[in-house]
């Protein structure tokens, strides 16, 4: 494939190495390694810190400059051919769940180092500099709230605040940090967080099955769906299981089967585009011998359209309220994400990079929040997503295939050169 | 009411010390207090022992013999007149749940008590001795299986493997038992556990809002009703809430939820009596942001007749087949317990016996297990309920009145004395 093309872009991409960018991987899967096969690497832990270091040390063997940000997002930057010019950013994040996977997060940074290489083997030059970028803390397991790194770039979040946020542990992140910047030295980057960029790509596993089932190798990412997350309380009160008749009872489990049985069939559409989830359903006090008095579940809504979101609360109160029976019942807004267009301009140079490749690719939302979410306050924004086996990501069972992650390197490859070759005027 | 009645029994009956009763209640309750107003005296823990040994102190003070069996039942004995007839029995338990109350169990054990301290004040003879016994471990919290004095007792569960049986801490029976007997030493009981007995009355609050809600005061119980447990796991994929379509998934909370609702239908009847409860439901992995994987939930049946108790088995797999969707399901028998009826002659002298004394009654099955049950199989078996507050049990709440507790002694009172007073050859 060397030589492909006669443009910057395609010379970049065929430059990128399979093999390489596989054994990359490999090497940060081995930090924070499960027996099952997946990753265990939470923000600011050792692990991260290593795993920081061990990019850091590629990064200035290649003699690009690695600084980081004062909520820790890890920068390694090749610089481009116009000294006045902004920066194009690519990256995602290193830490994952704990028990989570070899691909979700660190693919987005090592296919941006990738690239970074292969222009650097073809000793092409960029008219911007291109920056990879690691962020902090986007899994928001150890530390809430997720993404938080790129959402204090952004200053969607405080950063007093957030490196006050305190674990399980009662660490801070600014505790954290410390000891994370102790193992993986880094100086400050130059500039205030957020300082102009002109662009952001982010290369990400699709944790969907919709490329594999479609046989797409490329997804071409044009929003970040909205997000709605509530908690339904319902109050009812114990009673004697084998005592009690069952109109003297208040069955808060009765009443939540109901609400999320009747919820289920009114969230249905025929798109199956509507996302409704209840992953937390907890049932107390969770004796066998006693009626339930109190269940708490949590209702994760999500939806490219933010009116569709907005109107389906109301389903929500409705169903809550006709199946209360005797019971109490609140439901309370957790959060609301809106949801995130892309710029147009990078969803077709990326839908164009694919083409041009000879990839397939088809035009999809994002199902799951990413760093990009936030970036796009920034600067024009898009991301390419490739395939994971059935779907399945926050799961030590995570699996990509290395080809599928060097066609979207090579995606990625050249739509950060035609980002970072555009005319400033742009 | 003193000399009420010509008849021994309701002269007995008329010494009951309301008064006496509840100070006794009140010194008991005063082991193991919470701050809440409930009791935590756990089986053979250093509370259960220290009321033990106040018990025994009580007895030995007005000349009843005290001894314990191998399991540690403890039996308080006031001989009877004709020295080789077998005795008549009376008790409940002295454990308590963890966060229990003043009078689940321990009235059972008091009530009877009451009666010999009533009988001796009056200088009252019975031809059979009357013995008071507090089984060992009825709870079932901290050592399982619940009422394991009484099962030992009557030969259903083998002595060898209940003393063996751990706490969560590791600790055995025999070893809880040891300790306990040094706190409250008993000589061991003559005869074998089960020796032959002529009858056995158990007083215990109702656990249930069936006498307060109809405004009677003693209920007659017939029977225990009959229970099944069973378990059932649900097990479909955990997904991404955001990425994965509806049509993709296997929602284990959504297959249960419309098993759960299904079954609470399929379980009503027009009497209300068929009990069915769904006390612990838990929901994995319990993250907001996946679809779970794996639901478990325990259905608690109960009803006086087996065979419709058996005949519900078919609709739980028809329930679960039905609406398991993608997922797979999995129906396990946990215990059976078949309804226990008490004996006709038992139950006619309670029932007469509040008549007698003016009290209005009912008959009423049992909604809870009860000592009793095992003891059936031993002898002519029978039990007297009196209200508590709302039904309220197995909480720090619990609530009886003075009056209501020496109503059912006065009950109680008058069926023993006739029960030891009758032929031998009876």
């Amino acid at each position: 494939m060397a030589g492909a093309g006669g443009s910057p872009d395609l010379a970049a991409a065929s430059r990128i190495s399979e093999t390489r960018l596989w054994q990359r991987h490999m090497e940060m899967a081995a930090i924070g390694a499960t027996a099952k096969g997946g990753v265990n690497r939470q923000a600011l832990s050792e692990e991260d810190a290593r795993a920081r270091a061990l990019l850091a040390g590629w990064a200035t063997s290649r003699g690009f400059a690695v600084s980081t940000d004062a909520i820790g997002n890890l920068f390694v930057r090749r610089e481009g051919s116009d000294k006045g010019a902004r920066p194009i950013l690519t990256g995602s994040h290193m830490d994952t769940q704990p028990t989570g996977g070899r691909f979700d997060g660190i693919y987005g940074v090592l296919a941006g180092f990738e690239v970074l290489e292969a222009l650097e083997d073809a000793g092409q030059p960029t008219r911007r500099p291109i920056e990879v970028v690691a962020w902090t803390n986007e899994e928001g397991n150890r530390f809430t709230p997720g993404a938080m790194g790129s959402a204090v770039f952004a200053g969607y979040y405080p950063l007093e605040t957030m490196l006050a946020a305190k674990d399980a542990a009662g660490v801070t992140v600014g505790q954290a940090l410390a000891e994370t910047l102790r193992i993986a030295p880094a100086p400050l980057r130059p500039g205030a967080p957020g300082a102009a960029i002109d662009g952001y790509v982010e290369a990400h596993i699709e944790q969907g099955p919709r490329l594999e089932d479609t046989g797409h190798t490329i997804g071409v990412v044009t929003m970040i769906q909205g997000q709605r997350r509530f908690l339904v309380d319902v109050h009812g009160e114990e009673a004697h299981s084998g005592t009690t008749p069952r109109a003297a009872r208040k069955d808060a489990l009765l009443a939540a089967v109901d609400m999320v049985a009747a919820l289920s069939r009114a969230t249905m559409d025929d798109e199956d585009t509507l996302r409704f989830t209840v992953g937390r359903f907890e049932v107390r006090p969770g004796s066998p011998s006693t009626v339930p008095s109190h269940v708490q579940f949590m209702i994760d809504l999500r939806h490219p359209d933010d009116k569709l979101l907005d109107a389906t609360v109301m389903r929500i109160h409705e169903a809550v309220e006709r199946h209360r029976g005797r019971c109490t019942a609140k439901v309370t807004k957790v959060s609301a994400v809106p949801a995130t267009p892309f710029a147009p301009p990078v969803i077709d140079l990326v839908r164009e990079s694919a083409a041009a490749l000879g990839l397939s690719h088809m035009d999809m939302p994002s199902g799951a929040g990413h760093d990009a979410m936030h970036i796009a306050r920034l600067c024009p924004t898009g991301m390419v997503f490739v395939p994971c086996l059935r779907g399945v990501s926050h799961n030590e069972a995570e699996s990509a295939t290395p080809a599928d992650l060097a066609a979207g390197a090579r995606v990625l490859a050249a739509a950060l050169v035609r980002l970072a070759d555009q005319e400033r005027s742009k």
